[in-house]
């Protein structure tokens, strides 16, 4: 079959590769109807060292199964899922507790030498724990809107979740990318009264206003700050979505917030410590976050995409085949395309 | 009067100075019945810079209420209060929400230019909103354990809250201050299983196990959350609580959490940047905590002191007069005392 590896920073092939194969009873095989290119994979995009066996890319996927094992008790053949970026057995304490992320058997897809869903097909281990069945056909025209729930638009709800929206909170997202978008959606769903992104795309800003968001901040650092504060009567928002993970969009993020405020950073951090340690904690602002259990949260939000209350799909502004990936990297890393769509076949 | 004023480190010096008077129609003085001396306060007294004015030192106090301006209305000449560490006016959309050391006329005495509570009397701003009244006489035998209301109580207190202590979860105590001590008494009183205590001093650990500590760990580092580990079945504590402010405590603090845990800081920062951005990214650890608002606090924890459930006043193992603050200061910096207490007259 066809695949998607990246050798090295701007080094991204599609390649024949052996199929994927059952070797786990709990493991399940799936077609993957839909993938796409995740702002994350634009940081080894940008910084990967050269590597001779390369890495398999892509860790969201609506699929249709084919193959299972012969533990696999809830999907069956032919089933439409969503398969979230992470492994998660369903039945540990943590996949109890809805953090399916720190699921004791978690593994990331297209990561750490794991395949990827840039792919004609996927091997799924805990295909029970992991994958999430749909009421809908594989041409259904919600499709992008649920493929969404693989990672950006939990991503964007587990940051609202952690910075602790609600009904009439004044609340930041920083970062204009698919999971900025999917957080302004995620802040509106929740009640915010005040939704103020920070980003400076003309499209992304669009969107993010058709959205729910009501203000825009185009600065960036101290100004940012300010006009943030300028906004919000002084004091700064309750909830800060950090959507990005470097060094100074963590710290904006903390001197936006409110006293008493907290912050859902969800951005992959590129940075080592936390900035702002002395402002966070004389403002008493709450910092949270991390890779969002996204498998946990559909339960919440797939009524949202199926009853349209939510269209977290719009943000996928390019679609191409799996052969155009390389291409696809590229204009993602060139801000030519807020989320790039990938039909594999 | 008498008051204590610290001109740089280990310079303490008692001295007289003008007594206090009614600056602000808000203002109340008070005549000091019991003060004490911080864990805190070794910052300065480790650091501070030569300076020719001086600090004048303290924030705890229980003291008598004497002359009040023409606008207080809610304490009046002869009642005994606690003075909380930070000024609030009650009034703001701050002290409204329970974040009084966030109130929009905040200030902490002894600090930045305030006068401090080491002293015979003090100028209270704002009266209503700081002070709160008490039910009993100055010669109470609860006054002890009163007194730590105005701080460090409350301040564990706070860490506990922030690190989310619950009925049944397993928690961790880093530092065997009095805030630390203080932070096993909320901890058990808040439900917590298992308390465990990171603290190497024999009188302390001794006194956490009589607060309910059920482990102690003497490590540090690396060795230290191996230990908690080992003790937590693998995964680390729900909650922490860091009452000690340095960047190896905190570093600390962030490992022994369980993922998905969270960390209450409360000891004043002594360095600029939080450690561990990524492991509290990847276990989804929220880091939270600042000043506590001991006065909003004050409610909650009040009847349980009265009522003899907590007795947070054993962690005074010294009395002494004014003129002894120096000595005092000297024997928490050489860990011969856990918290001094000083009767002013």
């Amino acid at each position: 079959m066809r695949a998607t590896v990246m050798y090295g920073a701007g080094d991204v092939r599609v390649e024949n590769v052996p199929d994927p194969s059952i070797i786990e009873p709990t493991d399940a095989i799936i077609r993957v109807v839909r993938a796409c290119i995740c702002g994350s994979d634009l940081w080894p995009y940008n910084s990967m060292a050269r590597s001779e066996t390369g890495q398999s890319m892509g860790h969201e996927a609506i699929g249709v199964v084919g193959e299972v094992g012969a533990d696999v008790r809830t999907v069956k053949r032919g089933d439409l899922v969503v398969m979230p970026f992470a492994i998660s057995d369903g039945t540990c304490e943590f996949c109890q507790e809805g953090l399916n992320t720190a699921c004791v058997h978690v593994g990331f897809f297209g990561n750490n030498g794991m395949n990827g869903a840039q792919a004609e097909a996927l091997r799924i281990p805990f295909a029970d724990g992991t994958l999430y069945p749909l009421p809908v056909c594989e041409d259904d025209a919600l499709i992008p809107s649920l493929l969404t729930l693989s990672d950006v638009m939990g991503t964007g709800h587990h940051a609202a979740v952690v910075a602790k929206v609600a009904p009439g909170k004044r609340v930041a997202v920083v970062g204009d990318g698919a999971v900025g978008l999917c957080g302004v959606i995620a802040a509106k769903r929740l009640g915010a009264e005040q939704i103020i992104i920070l980003g400076r795309h003309t499209d992304r800003i669009a969107l993010a206003r058709e959205f729910g968001a009501t203000d825009v901040v185009s600065e960036r650092g101290a100004a940012a700050v300010e006009r943030v504060k300028a906004l919000t009567g002084g004091y700064g928002v309750h909830s800060v979505l950090e959507c990005v993970g470097l060094d100074q969009s963590v710290e904006t993020a903390i001197e936006i917030a409110r006293p008493g405020g907290a912050v859902g950073r969800v951005g992959v951090p590129q940075h080592e410590v936390i900035p702002g340690a002395e402002p966070s904690f004389y403002n008493n602002v709450t910092v949270g976050g991390g890779p969002a259990p996204v498998r946990a949260y559909i339960d919440e939000l797939l009524p949202d995409v199926l009853e349209g209350r939510i269209d977290p799909g719009r943000v996928f502004d390019q679609v191409i085949g799996l052969d155009q990936v390389p291409d696809g990297y590229r204009a993602m890393n060139d801000r030519e395309a807020i989320k790039v769509m990938v039909i594999p076949s």
